[in-house]
């Protein structure tokens, strides 16, 4: 299933996406893609709903993030052997993982705001999971289980904020809109091999990144064993992870987003994401 | 106000606790504490009920959390100038801020757990924020008025996974047990001082940590102001504002809990915290 959450922020209903590629709407099923509705158990009542039988949802309603609720957003960083060698650092010895702030995460076509006192804000193209099973020290043979769906993420970064601002990443990672999350959230029957997607993230028509998941040093169901392993993780969780070679600031010159940039995102099998860069407003 | 939620994990109850110290069952009037419910405007309704005309409490009732929901649990980094310089590091510029796991939230007196494959647990008695309003770049001076009270917490810190696992000190931050909060929830209105209150924390009966919330280097209306320049705060959000010096792990030679450990933290004002360390247990 291709699961959606359609509407005005904060208003979004639940949807599912039919062969033809319309949103049908789901709100006479389920309340919203809260952790607590991503269940094996839920999702196969959903599987059993004859898509047909759904209302169609407005056509070119806003799609919001494809699930709702979430209390942890956790990120790998350095994920990429490529992207860790443009960056000028090592491969780490084992994930890196910070946190993004829920209140980060917007809609995959939302527009994209700089921060107050910000000028170097930067793309990262990457695939998220959404966890749909509480894990607590879990197994790698066991993760995929765990897993509700995938979908495409925007790890938005401003890299001074990241790095110049007297220690930890989150501090470049949280602001509002620097989680766009969507358009779907796929469930894993759909990926026939999670570990070989391709990616891809355009600027202006310019190709800025191009990647495939499958130069992961730590592949997915690692990464949920591994963050279990440091705290639980609940259904609704969201762990993006990591982007591959191609962002702005590992250029020569460095580039960054400014106001007016469009945005491209592609992960195969979950989609796009079309966003605008907007300038800050209070 | 002092609130409190009362009963086993997962199903507490909310309270107030009335001028004889006795815990009173205030769930006919608010659901729990969670975000929604720590408004002004809440906090005022629950303000004008009388505490006696509420039944009782059980006697000896379990404690949780004093908060319920919190999304974003954030810390305070070497935020007391003579803990920065037992650690052996600078002041720092600007705050160092850092996440804890929203799962790692437990009561106040519950067991403190071993995380797996670990041996370095350490203690550290702060004082922690919890949002009533939602906070967006607010400016210092109106910052007192998004919180809705304020709270003990041991930021309970694993030093091996901290700084030694390939970086961000989230891994050491986040294990289950990790975030004792409360006894109590108090309203800013009991506290005359925040920025005079004393701290302290005994591990089986010697005094370890002797602070002041006067020795902060960041004060906590600069530090919501701050944390709010990088991301969005929510109603029933957690900011935990560091620890004053004599964590275990700055001592000669180190030292580390062990299960069978008993640690009381006491802040002025905030009560008290008496916890068990206990081994690893899946």
């Amino acid at each position: 299933m291709k699961l959606v959450r359609f509407g005005q922020p904060g208003a979004e209903k639940p949807g599912l996406v039919d062969k033809q590629g319309a949103i049908r709407d789901l709100s006479v099923h389920i309340s919203d893609f809260t952790g607590a509705n991503l269940s094996p158990a839920s999702l196969d009542r959903l599987r059993a709903i004859e898509p047909e039988s759904l209302p169609l949802a407005p056509a070119g309603v806003r799609l919001g993030a494809p699930v709702a609720g979430t209390r942890n957003f956790v990120a790998i960083g350095l994920n990429y052997a490529d992207h860790a060698k443009e960056t000028g650092q090592e491969i780490p010895a084992e994930p890196i993982l910070f946190n993004k702030a829920p209140t980060c995460i917007c809609g995959p076509n939302d527009d994209i705001m700089y921060p107050k006192n910000s000028d170097r804000m930067d793309w990262e193209v990457e695939i998220a999971f959404v966890v749909g099973t509480r894990s607590r020290y879990v197994e790698e043979k066991d993760a995929l289980a765990h897993i509700a769906g995938y979908c495409l993420c925007n790890d938005v970064s401003e890299r001074r904020f990241q790095v110049k601002r007297a220690g930890q990443w989150v501090k470049g990672k949280s602001a509002e809109t620097f989680g766009p999350l969507g358009p779907f959230l796929v469930t894993p029957d759909e990926i026939p091999d999670v570990q070989n997607l391709a990616m891809a993230l355009d600027v202006n028509g310019d190709r800025k990144q191009t990647g495939s998941t499958s130069t992961m040093i730590f592949s997915i169901p690692f990464l949920l064993a591994y963050v279990t392993q440091f705290m639980v993780l609940e259904p609704g969780d969201v762990v993006t992870t990591g982007t591959p070679p191609g962002v702005g600031s590992a250029k020569t010159p460095p580039e960054y987003l400014k106001a007016g940039d469009e945005l491209v995102l592609r992960v195969e099998g979950l989609g796009e994401q079309r966003a605008k860069v907007v300038p800050f407003k209070l």
